[in-house]
């Protein structure tokens, strides 16, 4: 086993997670957990990170670098934000230091975008794009990391030109659980079992986009007057605020764009079935792999050697 | 005062209205409460009925005519559907009889739409239509009925020829209440005091609908940038939302088509200005007036004289 060179840390609103890696590269040890900022906001920061640490017997002094939301100004330590259009690498750059700790602790900042008609920020994703892509990427990309708030963003030539957000994960969320469609999906599983509901209701949303709306209500009055099931109520809501998603990044992406999905899981399924039902041609990257390669290029960038 | 002709219900989900009404069409009293069909559903239909028509000291044997909730599956006597296309006129003879009343109580049927492509229902507001445009009304109209689950009707020569829903009521109050967005549009009055902002969401959303989901998230992003304000916030969502449902029911309607809002209040207030905000005309119906108008010609065809 190789020595270990760094610790690696994707630090979320509501999850963490913490690799040792080697001076190979190689992944020594793991350590998740789910105090996110908003828990280790109250049970201390650096509380959590030793906890984890010792899980993982990381050797005293080894240096730590973060991305994600313990740089927000209600995390650990604000790690602001780099403005864009900017170059990848200049993420690499843009780094605070954790004060008093007996270890080097590093954040990295977010990406802020402060075009007054389409303010837009993130914390974490720029970390995963950059290990997506690498800093030195070429053509021009649209990468989407689903989630939540899933992030689009375009690259070009390795310089972020601009990026958006979109509620889909959350707006999902509070479709499922605090409104009448409710009743139309209790019961179904989290995944759509129905992929002929979902691929349906995704060619319809993205043809046209203005119907969202309306198209939620179907999945109510398709049970009402035809039976509809639990799961293809769920595809359906699902279906329709994937490909609104889709729809409003690709009206922004141009022509001769390489998609880049960056994912894992039930939404990197998601996701394939979408593009696949809109005949979008993408690759994808593991989720883990590309926020471990992002931390590992800023941990080589800071530490060299 | 002329003597009394008929009782007249709008019996909502979660209101109800009854008036008590003369022999020359006038207003001689009215009840209002929330024994809406959720309550009613628990407490008693013909108690909260009785109720009500001692309030206004309805004669005995005085004849009433209800619509909307109380007559759905889940309400008083089910009072089913016409299926549409269907001319206005038809709605007026699918009344049924509450049985066991010491009185001749009728329920007016709803609307549905049976399309597998675009299932849609409605109970109430067929009778808000019937009062705006009359049974027998001419040229090409799409008649917008807001609310929680808002309304789009397209008439063609006083034929219904299809309807859609937008959830445009109920998702503003999930977003609001049930995501992040809470805390941006915390403190906000419920109607937009700031009408330059609402203007400027309705504009983008209806150009960009595809968009929605992105802008939802600005409210958020344009705080943390800009010191967006909690109106101003609030406005964005409001805005977004509205342009979105009349981006799709316009696409619907086609041109030379004339819209007719029906509506009161708060709503007619923000349509109003939304469709200002897109140079679409537009003639205003009050909703009281409208659903007035449409029992009323309900209990002229079923009690003549």
């Amino acid at each position: 086993m190789a020595d270990p060179a760094y610790v690696a840390v994707d630090w979320g609103t509501s999850s963490f997670r913490l690799w040792l890696i080697g001076k190979d590269d190689s992944v020594l040890a793991e350590s998740r957990g789910n105090e996110g900022m908003t828990t280790a906001a109250k049970t201390g920061f650096a509380e959590v990170l030793a906890s984890h640490l010792g899980k993982v017997n990381a050797p005293e002094n080894l240096p730590v670098i973060i991305c994600g939301m313990a740089g927000a100004k209600q995390g650990w330590v604000e790690a602001g934000y780099v403005d864009v259009p900017a170059s990848l690498s200049s993420i690499l750059t843009g780094a605070v230091s954790v004060p008093d700790q007996s270890r080097d602790v590093r954040i990295l900042p977010g990406l802020a975008q402060r075009d007054p008609a389409r303010p837009d920020v993130m914390r974490g994703e720029e970390t995963q794009l950059l290990g997506a892509l690498g800093p030195q990427s070429t053509g021009s990309q649209a990468v989407c990391m689903p989630g939540t708030h899933s992030k689009w963003v375009h690259v070009k030539n390795g310089r972020v030109s601009g990026f958006s957000s979109f509620m889909t994960g959350e707006l999902f969320d509070a479709i499922s659980k605090h409104t009448i469609l409710s009743h139309a999906i209790a019961g179904a599983d989290q995944s759509p079992a129905d992929e002929a509901a979902f691929g349906s209701a995704v060619k319809t949303a993205y043809d046209r986009p203005a119907m969202a709306t309306n198209l939620f209500f179907t999945a109510r009055s398709g049970q009402l007057l035809h039976g509809l099931t639990a799961a293809a109520a769920q595809a359906k809501i699902s279906g329709t605020l994937i490909a609104l998603e889709i729809a409003g990044a690709m009206s922004d992406a141009g022509t001769g764009v390489d998609v880049t999905l960056v994912a894992a899981g039930r939404l990197q399924g998601l996701y394939e079935a979408a593009f696949k039902a809109l005949s979008l041609s993408y690759n994808t990257i593991d989720a883990d792999t590309a926020v471990r390669g992002g931390l590992a290029a800023a941990a080589k960038t800071i530490w060299p050697n």
